[in-house]
């Protein structure tokens, strides 16, 4: 585990992360064979899942993190305080665009995204010495910076 | 009820039409004004409800068809046997061409679509005469005919 | 060339398909490795073509009948006639759901669609006897019956 | 104009933005009312232009970042220095989350973006004193921190 402080719980996070790894094995993916499991935590507790579900015109494909929220939003669960993506490389992978502006639309700038590595497990493992599972920790605003929002579209025309 | 006969029982059109009409209270369209609830029929019984999520992006903006697809695949259900959707307005609307689409990735194409109306309860109170609850049916193959699919993919590139 | 009457000269049909065909040459298709060429024919018999352009989101791709029309309708042009598509495999493949939506936005329902071949000029210079040439034609209404467009979204909210 | 040093000349700059201004009197935005313009520069010192293309469907919109990068990419263009975006209202507006990805495909991280408010032409008259006309210039990569890209697809499934 990371020493930073974030704005969720140690058990959160990693609960998080798990789910997120566990929803990946219902990803739809036979076009990109790029298997992304995403989970968001809700300010009750719950957890919603999402994976990535592809469609042969490739446009049509939704994203892991589209997924969890509309599964989410369509429940009446609009109010989010962390995220969690995986993927199946070693490398920590953030949202694609089109999943950064959907996010940016229900939750908060400074709402915490984990982005964790394939393999988390093992390197959870043997991270007690160096406290490092491979998990990169960035806010939604870090990663949508200057984002178009809902507000913007009440503005004055000019 | 209208008498034609279709592949899923009556009692079956009806939760699935109602439960469309119960998801609709969840969407999310503060830029339309246009909210939609859709519902899956499974295999197993199981009903999947989903509701139109917008975008300030308007680009963004997911389907109540699309939603309630990606949910169902994401927790591992891809069987379907029918599919009901109900809007705001009093006419019986048809998904669009972007939901057809998706809809197509993992449906027969004689999958029954029951497009109710706004009015359907009222107007299924006042049927019992004429049978006519203002519910169309068509299926995937006519809302989608001559359709792309994942096939198509997998033909030799001449 | 088929015997069947259409709404555009025999001359207008040839060179709309092969802009399609000459479109096909700059799609951007890593992911898919499966090229589509499209072109639309103006009011003002200009031809606006289109090629697919990919992205790795998969998500944010953007078929060659939808950049055609965008295209057009960003210089300008919002009246045509007839559109032509053409992929890299010899069945004469139809669009999209995605493309048939932004079709619709801007085309009559009756406008013709020709799909052709991607052997389309052997199957021409061979066609002399059956006057068979592989090109498929359809009209939007044909691909998308019952369509989601523009008026639905002005009926009154029930 | 901005003191700030930038990859392109003042002269490109002023013509980027007002190709950019020039191509939002196309966009075709019923729904959401906001006009959106946007101008690529190419390496060969061309300037490909798009607008916002919207749909009934909603999720069927095209911004008009990503009309203008499909119709240059779709002739053949695919190498950029620069883009500039403006809008009908006085705050220089972003690019959403969904351009920013397609953009991702084909232009340098380091490729700078012009934000231009919808009055830079009164702004830019004004601006002799304090060289302030309202242009906010970002790079992508400053949009789009921490990418997913087409290399990401590359990595080693673990
Ligand atoms: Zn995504
Ligand atoms: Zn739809
Ligand atoms: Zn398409
Ligand atoms: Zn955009």
């Amino acid at each position: 585990m990371t020493s930073k402080t974030t704005s969720i719980s140690a058990a959160d996070r990693e609960r998080l992360i798990e789910a997120a790894i566990q929803a990946k094995q219902f990803a739809y993916s036979p076009y990109s064979k790029f298997r992304v499991g995403a989970a968001f935590l809700t300010t009750t507790g719950e957890i919603v899942k999402g994976a990535n579900i592809e469609n042969a015109s490739y446009g049509g494909t939704i994203c892991a993190e589209r997924t969890a929220i509309v599964k989410a939003v369509s429940e009446g669960i609009k109010s989010f305080v962390a995220l969690a993506v995986v993927t199946d490389v070693k490398a920590a992978l953030s949202p694609c665009g089109l999943c950064r502006q959907v996010i940016r639309e229900f939750c908060s700038l400074k709402m915490p995204i984990f982005l964790a590595p394939a393999d988390y497990f093992e390197r959870k493992a043997n991270a007690k010495e160096d406290g490092d599972d491979g998990v990169k920790e960035r806010t939604l605003e870090e990663l949508l910076p200057d984002s178009f929002g809902p507000e913007d579209l009440e503005l004055p025309r000019s």
